[in-house]
């Protein structure tokens, strides 16, 4: 394996990743392109595993309201049913006659008083469907106390509002190169006091068994005070880089990532956030060169950030 | 006592945790083992000592519904009196004739009033009714804002989602021994720039009267980038420790707890949080190893974290 | 002035405290007994110099509810005029006849509306009262929607529960003398990593003319890693104190304030908070002693906290 | 231009502002007055690039509450148009007669079915009705969860109530001369801990070409324990100062701004905030004093801040 030669002995291994450094977990990534990390939890109860709540926050909208529609047809069922098993003639005001009239009538009966529309023209009789009835205006409520606290939940969850270039790259710099990748910030709000750290995660052979090392790559800038514009972030591959004298190949051999975090306080959240996405060596561009993306607007006003050119470069020879 | 020949006078007592040194207030317990200090507080109000709004938010959820629901039972038979005594010719709609269906419909009308449900086939009539009803609908209202506040704080008040192994244990370490124990988050959260603090509280004789006294425990690795796995604390028994020289013996012998703390940044809750745990003399088992608790998984695209081995250790002689 | 010639001249001031040095702003304290600034807006639009919700969430509790109950019956009541002036001949179900019980039913058909019960047996006719019926519907849900956010606002505001002792006192210390006060949290909450900070702040006259001057003092101890029992802030009065050589008429005789800052960590809110109080002179004590204020249980099992006997003292001579 | 010789070559640039060195991205602003970054993003969906619930907090109150207006007409006049065409033959209880009449009746039971009214003396008879009755009733009240998070969104916001002078001065200090600039907290409100910088941003000539350059400037006091006054800022124009030897006309020549921001503890929210504000050459005058903005109240029992005074200087000569 030619990589294994040339991985720079001189770099400094760093210990305190949290991630393990017994390469027999290793999973094939350590953190994900989204930035989570690679691993599953067992041997646990399901539930205990998972924050319901926080999956009602983070799985996408349409799913969202699925879920919600879902929940209010079928709870309405199960209480149209209990109705229609009680029998509708405890409630006043169903004229129907067949089975599955009598059964379409409990159930907006059931939803106008979940929803404690209650518009009275079928109201409940008898002692057990107004006991019925109870319990559901009440667990109708709850419901809506609860999916009040999901839509702020999801309203106001802090994130990042950050994107990261697809590649990163190795670029010539101040004489030398340096890996270098981009981020920015997509959504109308202030970021400032931002920090990144570049931790590279591979799993090599050592002394014959396989292991995974980390090493924090040192940045030439770590924080800026506003992140306003595209930022990017250069580890200049000096002698004391874990990258020292690798080629393309050696790149393109090395089995593991570049994972990359972010912190930074959010205006809009007054919230510290953070992000993470990772590079696998697959994702790194040898010989490139990222491409401008702010410009000034034409009449001169506004500078002019293109999101879309975050992960534009050109190829150039190192 | 042979314990108190055996605490290692090299080591450097520690005067800030914010116990009390004073064995008068010793009570058998620093901390519980779910994290909280020993101490009751007396010679307060009841009403002013706990704070009813985190009571609500910390039960367990079937003691949270069985709140909700005898509130609502309870408010509503308060109600359903105050309408029956006011007598139920004032409501119109009721057909009732004895005297305990009455009640009861007074007791549903009030249930459609509370809830604002109101179908309205019961209707209040004179002055007196209408008012009480006004009150109530009003009372409704406002128990449902409560109520949704309730649920919002519950499901988002930041909490760690840390396990702590059930016993800390006396290691090989290096050529030595250390003290270790194990912890692990379980949930689906990225847990990121975690910190550790150890501190052993111990109960003794010295001068011939018995004092508390508290020792940091210095860890090999105080800080970690990412939990993502789990993480095993580890105290080097060197010199400068204050268990030092412990034999098995003197271990069981000593009164007092080993006391960790955890910091963590949850970027679920974009929020700080910490727990604590402590380890009675009792629970720490001399001469084990921890087994480890990661694998690959089966398609090896994910590293296993096996929460139920958190506490598995073998035996070893030291 | 006795003691213009006793402040000691080698204590350095300090210029960072925020509070101005310009005498001719001093108001007779610098910060109230419950820790706000001592200071009144003015010249800026009284909505604008207060934040009303931050004031409803800090008003005492029956205030808020009166608050609520007022605006309940005066929104209804404007509400039941307009009914009443558009007639209530437009309002089906009305059955009275005199015009006070034609505005009380007016009165109890808004509230129905505001309140969304709508029994029904009064409803909306022409277009008028139907137009005001919406209106008054969608005003009554924002206002539950206001409503639930400000019960939410008022139970997770996060506060430091940490009651200050009454008095400072001056007691002897290692031989010397220092300045003391305790504090203590006071509900079933657990405080980490507290930091203290105090600042004297005098009133004195220099050069011949009245100035501020203000001075930090230094503690014993500045930082606890838990707050679970009391705490007694220790200011030795060392040779670089600005107390030093002061006697007990010096001390009545200063015009100025003991100012305490505390910041602390809640995992109850998973927040920082902070809390400040203030000392006059009057209220430093001179030559006393605090008395303990925790002991053990009955039943040896947990450390008991004695709020009520925080600013407990006996005298002595220094 | 005079401008170039003059910029003080001993002041060190500052690399890590986030601002963007590359002069064509000099939009004549790098900070708005109210402290946004002059940034706008293209190349990115629109709905991507603003956050819609941010912005329902921000917009001006009459603008949020027109919003929700108009979107309760809206909603009501698209499900009336369902109903209606539907046929009001399947809503019993509407008599108009008229094409007009009927749809306004339509028009008032959607809105009773919306807000959950539900008066019933229109009701739903068909299963058509029933079933888009069903559906906007959940619609309403999921519209009334989403209305309450955002109300509670806007009132518990952490935002920074300090407001700044106009203009920054340059003024007499100690012997030389300092840029000066005040600002003010306004709200009832404790803020502690409070930490400013100034950064300035420059756009100039250099080597020929134009570009930015960002300088930060040192400041005579960076934090102040508790901002319950006016802070006047204060860079001192020292020899390492960029703004060294600079006239009025050379200050006016420059373009660029001068960037302040702020960062504070609000105990209010329990949260740190941050307030920036931007200052052009255009509004720093040359040679002025500001006039004290704090005064005794005539009961001398507290400090007057005079808000109104905050930009109040008078012209002096340097």
């Amino acid at each position: 394996m030619a990589f294994r030669k040339k991985i720079n002995a001189k770099a400094k291994a760093d210990k305190n990743t949290g991630f393990g450094t017994n390469a027999s977990s290793y999973g094939g990534r350590f953190v994900t392109k989204s930035g989570n990390a690679n691993v599953r939890k067992t041997g646990i109860d399901f539930l205990d595993s998972i924050s319901w709540y926080h999956t009602m926050l983070t799985i996408p909208r349409w799913k969202f309201f699925f879920i919600i529609f879902a929940f209010y047809f079928l709870v309405n069922f199960a209480f149209a049913s209990i109705y229609y098993m009680i029998g509708v003639e405890h409630l006043n005001g169903i004229n129907a006659v067949k089975a599955i009239d009598k059964f379409g009538q409990s159930f907006f009966f059931s939803i106008q008083t979940y929803t404690t529309v209650g518009y009275g023209h079928i109201s409940p009789t008898g002692f057990l469907t107004s006991f019925v009835a109870s319990i559901e205006a009440l667990f109708g409520l709850l419901s809506f106390a609860i999916a009040t606290g999901l839509f702020y939940g999801r309203f106001s969850k802090p994130k990042a509002h950050i994107i990261f270039s697809e590649n990163a790259i190795i670029a010539p710099f101040q004489g030398g190169t340096a890996l270098m990748l981009r981020l920015s910030p997509y959504k109308n709000t202030n970021l400032t006091d931002a920090e990144a750290r570049i931790t590279m995660g591979i799993h090599l052979e050592e002394d014959g068994k396989m292991v995974n090392k980390f090493y924090t790559l040192d940045l030439e800038l770590e924080k800026v005070s506003s992140l306003t514009l595209s930022w990017t972030l250069v580890h200049p591959i000096t002698e004391s880089s874990p990258l020292y004298q690798m080629n393309e190949a050696d790149i393109k051999n090395t089995i593991g990532e570049i994972i990359v975090f972010i912190k930074v306080f959010d205006d809009m959240y007054s919230s510290t956030v953070v992000k993470r996405s990772s590079y696998t060596f697959d994702e790194v561009v040898y010989g490139a060169k990222f491409l401008p993306m702010f410009t000034r607007s034409q009449d001169n006003d506004k500078t002019l950030l293109h999101i879309d050119r975050l992960n534009l470069f050109e190829k150039v020879s190192l």
